[in-house]
């Protein structure tokens, strides 16, 4: 029997490092530019406009500007260029671009990677997107999204690695090694806590105990960190009250001070002048004052770094060395990023990397990773071969902006395979294939259900997309409901009550409540949004072609009133029981979420047997190492994820129930069984203290291991 | 033109007091009681058994119970007295109960009480509960709830002052002077976070940052204990993952070393033990260790103090200093409720008090107070004496469990006058009235509706009775959803369209989401659990015999997704715009909420006008000072409520957007019109660092002034 060992990573789960917060000395380019350098020279580098904000072709080309975003044509960044090559001293300049999952060829969004349970799944798709960003002339993406969300309400959920930190940090690490080996600078954002907006509401303030902070939002953030991100962005909002953009805690203290962050910082879109509208500065010059000095080295279309800055040195009230420190940093991380050795670009060339035949087969075998099939009623998938006809019901089925996602950088629609392109291409000769919408992609009208319904009873197989349009989802998109959009439960259930077996392919930027679906579903597929080629990903699934292979990064829950509801939470000492009212749970929903953390059905069934623990007694620089035999006990091959979970039984302060410490995926062809070993550092089982130091503390840890996060308990290992 | 001044409270918004932390030096009869004492002795003195729990009458007879809870009845207090008799030391007993709003008489639910928006009205509601719990042979009652609510969700929001920290706070002082006045002692509860439990949920842990902690928890508490309240109870929950039972900061350092509290700590009931359950101690022994060197002087039932205490004490792990103390605090909390100076109890006295005349016309007083009238559609209320036919609908308009609410103590159901009594006893000789329930109070089923809507559509006017029953609300009553119960929106729907104009009296323990019963229903008279007496209330305030004078002490969301949503939320710099997606909004219900904080209408109109402030330049020292004239444009009398609200427009760091600083509830005639100064100390209008240290710091303040949370400006002032 062969053997799969996975060693789980421990990044950000350490003690601080010991840097003292002293930035990498300059490089000798660095301090020789920096001493020629006028004021007005400075501060431009301390500014990124952006394409249709305060961009300015005349200081480009006076050498007043830092870097620009928003543009994205070869040809314009080609003009750029040839403007900045006027200026005195000529230094390159950041081209950045919200480059979240692709740029002309759209791969699954993140939090769909994050499904794949398989973080070179994001780190091969960020690294074909970072091929085309770079064909393209852009040097810098404004990814990964490290924010932990825990609240699907918020829409910017789809951007990030789910409710783990631990996933969600090997994923934004991931993301980081793809950009890179792809050519283009990373930029982490959006530090920090952003996901933790208040009720989900986008742009509001988040409230986060200190223990809380640093056990589970900033770890993603730290990860990312150390794969190597080259920027790092404020958000928005005030985190316990101090807007981040302001805080010299988190840009200096922690991101340099602590995790030794070699780059700079950046600024969310005009998050520099939205301290003032907080009240936590008097205007636009305390405000930029506030912001530098926190170490916020560059001002993102806020306009006020060039306005202010000057007036702000000439005065004395900020310190020219304050400017310079900033400067430094922007130019060694362009140096680090090998912008001052460039060849020249060639805008020509792009033509020949978009969407090249490579990428979109890419696109289309990753986005297929990323697939979780909810529930499979009576294995109604994959389609069974003597399937005579299929009728595919919803306006989301034939939309190609909707298959790509939100954030679709230069993606082109015409480009992209619907579900029903995909079904048509895919289905066997012979087999009729019928489309009808009935209702558009937010279905408020039921005019055209009676057609669907017709139309759909004189097929063999119903497959109805359903979920969120795009435009449901991402910045700006907040919900107070996670019910499928307007009408679609109806449509559903009309469409059961043919009689005719329903196969949901869901499209969603976030957990749905879906309490209202699983009993006239007979399948449930989450597709998310699968990208340039995801008609095809999703139809070969459908057809079995290929295993859905994702797990959910993030609990479902059954009701929106039931947010938060994580898989980790802390314990209560009286959890919830149907039969007591006393216990901690609702009275009008059951008990749990709907489908738990980590929960991904396949088309085989495994088994897990002989899970043993290999030493029961461990030291802090043990390891725990657990074994299990994965059986596919099916007639077909697939994919297992196995999942490692551990709870700190007894601890100075509560501990989660059970946070996920390792886990692995693995292909078992039918009848097959392998050992996999999971293997986790003791160092990484501990917890941070108020005052930000990292403890494991002796004692018993209860072991869990199985397919999702209500993993049976294996036995106990004692730490000493 | 008459003045009316209303000063703003300001205990609990200051400075900690520097108390460094000593107990009071106890009394010459508590140090000899101490030094004469067993081990076991003192032991019982730290544990208080409940009715039903591990009470133990030969412990009390053997002087080892220091009091007991869930006793109510006169005859079995005055057996358990007895029993103490016969103990060597004779050393009083806690006699405690649950009175939160009433023994016998039930007067209206906390949360109720202070709809108010008078303190007055809860001093007097607990004034004579207390009456009849001393009567009854109590000493001491659980109540304060102080703990603060911004979840709706969460069940026990019914027992709190609501989502604004002065007003609980003013109300839970109001409820300690109280039920000191009518003769026992009171207890704070439940120190500290309770209220803020995730997701709503019962028992839940709790997140909050350290300036939220002390500028929105705590200043309640700490009002309370100002008010010189007995007795601090521990609450079940976790706060930042330390259970409050074991937190020494809040027990000690908070409680007693900051705010200089004398009385002692009790757990909740089990608490202790519940610790280890938390994962925070290994074992009742450790939990109890844990507890009492926190601070927790008293085990509420959870039978570990007497059977871990002296093992603790004999090995050395407990050093029996730190019983002495606890014990120490409760002897002299008993001396300072008078408990060893006491008249003989007579338990055939209570007879004559329990539910006396007068008791109860007060609880019918008072309860009026607390209605709120949230629309009033053509003033179809008050009741036009020209209606023939009045058809009253609903399962609540019957329920006498219902109207007396959740936590009804020793309440007799049969003693109270439902809705429907009210009615029938006030409406004029003349009008019929009829009853049809339409469904029961869970509304399960549509099978009565068609013979309700068929009695309704002969009626001139119809009161639907909806909301939540009794048991919906209170302990482990936490929902997922703020809907009316069931089908009652359809029934209501089913109402209205007879085209009878259909007044809703609503039966609410915590905030509903109205968004479908705005529209059928024509007025909506939020009447809470409105006690023993409430039907009378209620009809007198439908007949117009008194006025609804209450006003929302939390807001009234559209949409459970949008929890929490409070009026005095910390900035975005992206407040909610309809037409802005890129705006703190969501996408798929309206702006802001329903009903906001402090809304509530009246039968008259009133204007308020000329808002001057009197100085525009204030010290530290000085105070803000506001007149308005309040006039009564309307034709008969009304009481408004005049509130005030400042916003710290800069800051160092992010200031709630508005917060409520002072109010004032006055009765003016038709055409009456009456000058209000509402005065508040510039020292009241600060905020707490990190640190905990509070600072009011100098610059400009904006000030609102009007009738609910959405007042307008009216000016500002700058504070040096
Ligand atoms: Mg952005
Ligand atoms: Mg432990
Ligand atoms: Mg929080
Ligand atoms: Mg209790
Ligand atoms: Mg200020």
């Amino acid at each position: 029997m062969r053997i799969t060992i996975f060693l789980a990573a421990i990044a950000s789960l350490l003690a601080p490092i010991a840097t003292a917060g002293a930035d990498p000395a300059p490089s000798e380019r660095v301090r020789r530019l920096l001493a020629g350098m006028t004021l007005e020279e400075k501060i431009g580098q301390l500014d990124m406009p952006s394409h249709g904000g305060h961009y300015d072709p005349a200081r480009v080309a006076a050498g007043r500007t830092g870097g620009v975003l928003n543009f994205g044509s070869p040809r314009e960044i080609a003009e750029i260029r040839a403007l900045n090559a006027q200026s005195r001293l000529k230094i390159p300049l950041i081209f950045g671009l919200d480059v979240i999952h692709g740029y002309r060829t759209l791969f699954p969004m993140p939090l769909a990677e994050a499904a794949s349970f398989d973080p070179a799944v994001a780190e091969q798709a960020t690294r074909w997107a970072a091929v085309e960003s770079r064909a393209a002339g852009l040097n810098l993406t404004f990814s990964p999204v490290a924010d932990l969300a825990r609240d699907p309400r918020w829409g910017r959920i789809v951007e990030g690695g789910g409710e783990d930190p631990m996933l969600a940090g090997l994923f934004a690490a991931a993301r980081v090694r793809g950009f890179h080996s792809g050519g283009i600078g990373a930029t982490l954002k959006h530090f920090a806590g952003y996901g933790a907006v208040e009720g989900g509401r986008d742009y509001a303030p988040a409230d986060i105990s200190e223990g809380t902070l640093r056990d589970r939002y900033l770890p993603p953030y730290r990860m990312a960190v150390e794969a190597g991100v080259d920027v790092v962005m404020t958000s928005y909002i005030p985190l316990n009250g101090t807007p981040t953009t302001a805080s010299r805690r988190l840009m200096s203290d922690i991101l340099r001070g602590e995790w030794g962050f070699p780059g700079y910082v950046v600024s969310d879109m005009n998050a520099i002048p939205e301290i003032a509208l907080l009240g936590v500065a008097d205007g636009n010059g305390e405000a930029a004052k506030l912001a530098l000095e926190a170490g916020v080295d560059q001002d993102m279309d806020g306009e006020v770094y060039i306005t202010e800055l000057a007036g702000l040195v000439r005065d004395g009230t900020l310190p020219e060395a304050a400017l310079d420190r900033a400067v430094a940093r922007v130019l060694a991380t362009k140096e680090r990023l090998g912008l001052f050795d460039e060849p020249p670009f060639d805008p020509a060339a792009a033509a020949v990397v978009l969407g090249r035949a490579d990428i979109r087969a890419a696109s289309r075998a990753l986005a297929a990773e990323t697939f979780v099939l909810l529930q499979n009623k009576d294995d109604v998938l994959p389609i069974r071969p003597e399937t005579r006809s299929i009728a595919v019901v919803g306006a989301l089925a034939a939309s190609q902006t909707d298959t790509l996602g939100n954030n679709a950088a230069r993606a082109l629609p015409a480009e992209t395979i619907t579900v029903l392109d995909g079904i048509r291409a895919r289905a066997p000769a012979g087999t009729r294939v019928d489309f009808v919408e009935g209702c558009d992609t937010v279905c408020t009208s039921d005019a055209g259900f009676a057609a669907a319904v017709a139309k759909a009873a004189e097929a063999d197989l119903i497959v109805a997309v359903l979920g969120e349009p795009q435009d449901h989802s991402g910045e700006g998109a907040s919900r107070a409901s996670l019910e499928l959009p307007g009408r679609q439960t109806d449509l559903l259930r009309r469409l059961a009550a043919t009689g005719r077996p329903v196969v949901v392919v869901l499209f969603a930027g976030r957990p749905l409540t879906l309490s209202e679906a699983v009993d006239p579903a007979a399948a449930i597929l989450l597709a998310w949004y699968p990208g340039s080629e995801g008609g095809h990903a999703v139809a070969e699934t459908l057809f079995g072609d290929r295993d859905p292979a994702g797990r959910l990064p993030v609990t479902f829950p059954r009701h929106v009133g039931q947010v938060p509801i994580t898989y980790d939470a802390l314990p209560t000492a009286r959890p919830g029981k149907v039969e007591d009212r006393y216990t901690s749970r609702y009275l009008d929903v059951g008990l749990g979420p709907l489908f738990p953390f980590g929960h991904g059905l396949g088309y085989t069934r495994f088994t897990q047997s002989d899970a043993s623990i290999a030493a029961r007694k461990l030291g802090p620089d043990d390891r725990l190492t657990v074994s299990v035999t994965v059986a596919n006990a099916g007639d077909r091959p697939g994919r297992e994820v196995v999942q490692l979970y551990v709870r700190d039984v007894v601890a100075s302060r509560a501990r989660p129930v059970r946070e996920l410490k390792a886990f692995g995926k693995l292909l078992l062809e039918p009848g097959e069984s392998r050992e996999v070993v999971l293997s986790v550092p003791v160092r990484s089982l501990g917890f941070h203290r108020d005052d930000g130091s990292y403890v494991v503390e002796p004692g018993r840890f209860d072991v869990y291991l199985g397919s999702n996060a209500a993993a049976p308990l294996i036995g106990s290992v004692t730490v000493s």
